[in-house]
């Protein structure tokens, strides 16, 4: 298969948002440029700048779903998640701070593409 | 910022290998066609066969790397991680199953964008 597809095209936002709004309120409105700062303190050692994971137990989070980020770092920082490094970063991180890295790495955009 | 990545390098693989190597003895072996197959039945309606999630709180597993795939499958099949579904799912999984899955979803191509 030699398929190529830009993740988000204007109608899955859009749908993504109508499912978003039904199904947790007001999406969340994290600031991605405040988001970088934090990402470059705290998480590029493991996951990169651009969300490539620099080591092969850490998940990459290039273009991640916002939402999905936000639920598992404040599973992290709740101990619902429980990993050795994450459940410490996590809990140095306020749920402002988790908003802002969950928007820096969810915009990145991502393109896949299906190997033959 | 205009960086256009993409993921895996040879070097990097390389690199990434023998860290793998180094950390966790021999590299997984899953069968990414086999995980093709699984994936269509059982993965694909949340996450797609792309790896591109069709909801906003499922992860998107596209180019994952493939040793934290076969762990938070492992950690949902054994209740170490809990979600309402993919415990559930997990737990259908064979451990062969996990390996190839990972394997087909890792071994997609991405690439990716920082926004400017």
């Amino acid at each position: 298969m030699e398929v190529s597809i830009v993740k988000y095209t204007l109608p899955s936002l859009a749908a993504g948002l109508a499912f978003s709004l039904m199904m947790n309120g007001p999406a969340a409105a994290g600031d991605p440029d405040a988001g970088r700062i934090k990402a470059k303190q705290t998480c590029r050692i493991c996951h990169g700048m651009d969300g490539i994971a620099t080591l092969p137990m850490a998940a990459n989070l290039a273009g991640q779903q916002e939402l999905y980020l936000i639920e598992q770092l404040t599973d992290y920082k709740t101990g619902k998640r429980q990993h050795a490094q994450m459940s410490i970063i996590a809990n140095m991180l306020s749920t402002e701070d988790i908003k802002n890295v969950a928007a820096w790495y969810s915009q990145i955009v991502v393109t896949v593409k299906i190997p033959e």
